[in-house]
């Protein structure tokens, strides 16, 4: 058996996006300053994202209802110009220039050569193929998957669409919640290619000595990592 | 050559989801009767959809930030309680209960007998899978395809995914514009299921005459229509 596919994570495995979320988070901050205390608001602002995480998915719109839910938690009625700030901010966040990562461009070219790869993200359908095509990587994967959540289950079927089975195929990403842990499940290899910047709710204990995964410093490092896989 | 695979539409197609967006605009008008007459401000919740789908995409995530953003030009710095009741309005159109329309499930389970049958909806990705799975409908179909936009290439690329190409299949909805002129230009046979209400960015005009084309009055007559297909 050799190893045919490689799942590829998009969002701070082939571009900036948590940075994009964080200075956002800080401009938010700013404008409710006269209503609430940075430490509050941003502990108010994770509660109301994760209890509408299930009714919104992931994704900019969906953080941009959640900021505004939280303001009119500590505006109340005094609100309103609030909302026009969130508004503009979150469509200025779904407009952001999109650059791949340092190295990323020139490993994924190698990558190609060798295996099928497949872009597995989450988030909102159309922002995730208008980032996928501004970074002008597109013409390097087979298929790309915009999914919901990302479990066991996830990669089991999409490695078996557009690959020969988990088994043979590898995952790649910056989350271990959802690109390594679910993936290493799955049955297929799992690397960690860690970004400065984590969300908490995609926070985990890595998987260490697990024989099919590996923490790697960056893409660059994958085709090395990868060409051992399934070896001997 | 014979008909292998079906595609069929979601929203007005299998379930009510039109008149659900409509009963949320009266309710927007009624939350913003003193600062706007009722056809100003549809006119203008309209202009503010079309204008952001380039950027949300279609679904409800950004048809409640357009009312939001609807609401903020009408109530200004006023509008603070509007768009409490707004994102409330949102969410309870994300939990609305979803029921199959009047003689849809026994129509899909003689189709899925005969045909492979793909789900082909526009739309917010969780939002869409909680429709099918809430639906109960879920098991009759061979695959799901959420997508952002549905040209001809997006049925060339589905039938051929999960079909033996467009020539083979076809496409049933309520939607000229999106299920029908594409999935014929893409070569497939399209059959036209008229809705009681149709939202304005999907109006287009029925192709009279196309060989591969029909309109039905409901999903009941589909299997009868599709036998026909490729026949002779």
């Amino acid at each position: 058996m050799r190893l045919t596919t490689v799942g590829i994570d998009a969002d701070d495995t082939l571009w900036h996006n948590e940075t994009i979320f964080r200075l956002t988070q800080a401009r938010f901050a700013a404008l409710l300053a006269p209503y609430a205390e940075p430490g509050d608001l941003a502990e108010r602002l994770a509660a109301t994202e994760s209890r509408n995480l299930r009714l919104y998915g992931y994704g900019i719109k969906g953080f941009t209802l959640s900021m505004i839910e939280t303001a009119m938690d500590f505006a109340g009625d005094a609100a309103g110009p609030v909302v026009r700030e969130i508004l503009a901010a979150g469509r200025e966040m779904l407009t952001h220039p999109i650059e791949p990562l340092p190295g990323v461009e020139a490993a994924l070219a190698l990558l190609a050569d060798r295996y099928r790869l497949v872009l597995i993200t989450k988030g909102d359908l159309l922002d995730q193929e208008r980032k996928l095509a501004a970074s002008g990587l597109g013409e390097l994967f087979a298929a790309v998957e915009i999914v919901s959540e990302k479990t066991a289950a996830t990669y089991l079927t999409v490695f078996g669409r557009h690959g020969t089975g988990a088994a043979s195929a590898a995952m790649i990403g910056n989350s271990l919640k959802s690109d390594v842990i679910p993936a290493l499940e799955a049955g297929a290899f799992a690397a960690h290619i860690p970004y400065a910047l984590t969300w908490a709710h995609e926070m985990a204990d890595a998987p260490l000595g697990h024989p099919r995964f590996a923490e790697l410093p960056s893409m660059a490092e994958v085709p090395g990592w990868l060409a051992g896989c399934l070896e001997g």
